[in-house]
C-alpha cells in the first residue's frame, strides 16, 4: 500500500474530535477510496490534558498549532480553532507557506481572507479546501467547484444558518415570540450563549459570500452583503405569512444581476409551494440555479460534530487522491472583481406591517405614502378592529424597487396613528431565472 | 496553456447534441476548470446529413461508432447512444481497451455490466464515469463516491423516474386515470411512445443498482431488484392516500439489511411531511443515509438535453484535471458480493385497497384473513355504502413482514365478495436509520 497521508489537526473542539473519529471509525473505507491510508500524525488544542473521547497518545502534540502548521510531519494541516483571524489565520498561512495543503471548517476565515489566501495556496502549489465551512454536511461546495462545472449559474441561495431556521419553525409551531424560542434554543444547544453572530445574520453572510465567489468566479466580498438578521420578525408575521402562503425563512441569496454581485441575508417571504419552504428545523438547504442544468436543490444538515466531521474528511480524501481544484474553481487571479449590487435598487414585492391607531383616515394617510413612492400595491390585512386602540395591518405590494420602500415606509413611519417601526421583509417568488432577465 | 483534452462523442441526439452545446457555450469557462481547453475531435452517428443544431464541420466523422472508439484522435469517448448491449457496449469496450477514458450517460449499459466495465477500465488504467445515468443533473455519483466518501452509507433511495413522478403528480392534481395522464404525458414529450420502460419501473431500477453498487461498494446486481410500476395505482389511491396523510411516490429504496441487499422498486405511500413527498412532477431527488452525514437530499431535473449534458461535461472536466476516481469509489477487485435481501421478508407497513361487495359478513372475512396471518390493522376507511354494489375498501397495517402480506392478500382475493385483484402499496415512514436496527 501506497505511503499514509499524514495530517496535522490544529484544534480538538467538537469538530476537531468528530475527524478523528470519522478517521478512525472507517480507516479501511477511506484508505480503498483513497488509494492511501489516512493518518493523523499530529494535533494541538487549548488544554493537553482535556478528557476527549478520542485518544491521543502516539500522536506528536503541540502546544502552538502555527508552529505544528510550520513544523509537523504532515501533508496537510487541518486548521479547526476558528475565528476570522488571530492563531486561525496564522496557522492556514505557515501551513501554506510550509507547502502543506490547508483543509479547514473556518467561514469567517474564508469569507474575510478567502481571496488573498488563494492565491497565497496557488503561488505555493497546494490545495486550500473547506467543504466544511459552507452547509456543513451538504457537499455544496464539491457541488459548485465541480458537479456543476458545465453551467453558467445566475443565482445562489439557501438556508444557511440552523439556527435561524430552527427558531423560525418552531416560532412558527408554537406560536411564541422570538425571544422565548431563542432562549430555549440556548437551553437545548442549538443557540450560542451570545447568539448574535447566528441570529443577526453574520453566520450566513460568511457562508453566502463564499458561494458567491465559488458560483460567479469572483472575489470573496463579504463586506458588501448586505445582512439582516431574524430579531424583528414577530410571532404575527408569521401568522400573517400562513394566512398569505407564505412562510418566513431567514435566506442568503446571491446573483449575478446587470453584471453586478448581489449579495443579502435577511429574512424572506417564500411561497410554501417552494422547495426550500418545507426545509424545517436545524436543516440547512441551498439551491443553484444553473443554465444547462437548471435548478438544484441540496438539503442537509449544516451542523454538527458529525456532518461538519464527514465534509472535513471528504477535502482529505481528495488531497489523499491528487485532486486538487482551484480554490474557488479557476486561477485565483482570474477571479473578477465584482461590482456590488446597490441595495437601494433591488426590485421585488415586499410584505409590510404596521401597528397603527384604529382611526377614520389613518388608511387613507397610508395609501397616500405607497401613491406618492409609485408602489403599489397587492393585497392588504387587518386583524380584529378596536376604535381608538391599536391594530396590526399587513400590506403586500406588487414588484418595486427597495429606494421606493425605502421612501414609503419613512412617510409611513412619520404618521402620528404609527406607533412602532414598520416591519418590512421582502418577498422572494423564486421566479425561474430565465423569467427574471 | 496545456494540450487540449480530446474527446469523441458517439450519438448525436438530444443529450449529443446538448453535449456540444455546452462545450461550446462555456468553452473559456471549462478551460479556466480543467487546467485545459476541451476539445471534440471526433463524432458519430446515424446519419451524417442529418439538420443539427450545432455544426460538426472540422470534426472527424465516423459511420462505426466502435471504429471511433478505438481508433480516433481521442483521451475520452463519450457514449451517448444507449441501450444495455450491442453497439453502446461495443463502443466502451473498444474504447477501454485503446486506453481511452469513457463517459457514458448509460444507464442500463452500467446496471448490467458495470462491474466488469469497472474492472475492464480499472486494469487499462483509464476512467469510467458516468454521473449522466443516474438522476441527470442532480451530482449524485459524485456526492457518493466523493462528497460522502466520510460515511458508513446506509439506505440510498429516491424519485429516479420522472416520467412516473410527472403522471403521479398529474393524477393527483387533476384526478384523473393513469392511461389518461400517460397519452397526455406523451403528447407533451415526457413520455415515449412505448412507455413501458417508464411506467413499469426498469428505468429506475437501473439507476437504483447503480447507486446500491457506489453506496455500498459492492457489485452491481441489476438482476436482484424488485421492481414494479405504476400501472395498478388508481385515482382512488390517490385520493386515499391524501385523506391519511401521504403521497404515492414510485420509489427506488436500496438498504444494507443485516449483510443483505436489499433493492427494490415499486410505489409507496410517503407521508407528506417527509421532504421527498414535495418532490413533484418531472424533478428527480435522491436521498443518502450516512452514520457521520445524517441525511442529505438532493433534488434536481432527472433527464432532458441540459441537465444531462451538464453532467456528461462535469465529467470530462474531471477527466481533464487528472482526477480518477475508481467507477464505484472503491477498486473493483474489492466490491463485495452481497446476497440480495429477501423481498418475502421485507419488514413494513402496507395499504390495501379492495373493491367489494357491500354485504354483511365480508368484513369479517377479511379481518379473519389477517387475523390468520398475525397482521395487525392500523386503520380502515370506507367510501360510500351501497348495500349490494361494490365499494372500496382500504386499510393499512402495521409492520408485519411482506409474506405474511401476501398470504394475507391470497386468502382476501380467494372471497368471493371481493371482485378486483386487492392494490397493495408498502408505506414506507423512513425512520431515521438508527431507529431501524
Amino acid at each position: 500500500m501506497s505511503r499514509p497521508l499524514k495530517i496535522a489537526v490544529a484544534g480538538l473542539g467538537t469538530v476537531g474530535v468528530g475527524t478523528l473519529k470519522v478517521l478512525e471509525t472507517h480507516a479501511r473505507s477511506l484508505e480503498r477510496r483513497s488509494g492511501r491510508p489516512i493518518a493523523v500524525s499530529a494535533v494541538s488544542a487549548r488544554e493537553r490534558d482535556k478528557k476527549r473521547p478520542v485518544s491521543t497518545d502516539g500522536l506528536a502534540w503541540y502546544d502552538d498549532a502555527a508552529v505544528m502548521a510550520a513544523e509537523a510531519d504532515a501533508e496537510v494541516v487541518v486548521e479547526l480553532i476558528g475565528g476570522p483571524d488571530g492563531i486561525a489565520k496564522q496557522v492556514c498561512e505557515a501551513a501554506i507557506a510550509a507547502g502543506r495543503h490547508v483543509v479547514t471548517a473556518n467561514k469567517a476565515l474564508i469569507a474575510e481572507h478567502g481571496t488573498a489566501l488563494a492565491r497565497a495556496a496557488e503561488a505555493a502549489g497546494v490545495s486550500l479546501s473547506y467543504e466544511a465551512a459552507v452547509a456543513g454536511g451538504i457537499p455544496i461546495v464539491k457541488a459548485l467547484r465541480e458537479g456543476l462545472a458545465a453551467n453558467g449559474l445566475s443565482r445562489v441561495y439557501g438556508i444557511l444558518n440552523g439556527t435561524c431556521n430552527y427558531i423560525l419553525t418552531n416560532m412558527r409551531e408554537s406560536g411564541r415570540s422570538f425571544d422565548d424560542v431563542l432562549e430555549e434554543a440556548q437551553r437545548l444547544g442549538y443557540a450560542e450563549a451570545d447568539p448574535g453572530f447566528d441570529v443577526d445574520g453574520i453566520d450566513a453572510a460568511h457562508k453566502l459570500a463564499i458561494l458567491a465567489a465559488l458560483a460567479f468566479g469572483c472575489e470573496v466580498d463579504f463586506a458588501a452583503v448586505h445582512v439582516e438578521g431574524i430579531r424583528r420578525v414577530s410571532p404575527l408575521d408569521i401568522r400573517f405569512a400562513d394566512e398569505l402562503g407564505y412562510r418566513i425563512k431567514l435566506l442568503g441569496i446571491a446573483a449575478l444581476t446587470n453584471g453586478e454581485l448581489e449579495q443579502r441575508v435577511h429574512p424572506c417571504m417564500v411561497p410554501v409551494q417552494a422547495p426550500i419552504a418545507s426545509v424545517e428545523g436545524v436543516f440547512n438547504a441551498v439551491v443553484a440555479d444553473g443554465d444547462f442544468v437548471d435548478t438544484l436543490m441540496q438539503e442537509g444538515r449544516g451542523a454538527g460534530e458529525g456532518p461538519t466531521a464527514s465534509a472535513v474528511v471528504a477535502d482529505l480524501v481528495d488531497i489523499a487522491r491528487g485532486y486538487a481544484t482551484p480554490t474557488f474553481a479557476i486561477p485565483a487571479a482570474e477571479l473578477r472583481r465584482l461590482a456590488p449590487a446597490s441595495m437601494q435598487r433591488h426590485w421585488g414585492a415586499y410584505y409590510v406591517r404596521l401597528i397603527v391607531v384604529d382611526r377614520p383616515g389613518v388608511f387613507a394617510d397610508i395609501a397616500a405614502a405607497m401613491r406618492d413612492f409609485d408602489v403599489s400595491m397587492e393585497s392588504v390585512l387587518q386583524h380584529g378592529r378596536d376604535p381608538g386602540e391599536t391594530v396590526s395591518v399587513v400590506m403586500t405590494t406588487h414588484e418595486t424597487e427597495e429606494a421606493a420602500m425605502t421612501g414609503t415606509i419613512q412617510a409611513i413611519e412619520s404618521l402620528d396613528a404609527v406607533v412602532e417601526p414598520p416591519c418590512l421583509i421582502r418577498i422572494e417568488s423564486f421566479a425561474p431565472p430565465a423569467a427574471r432577465e
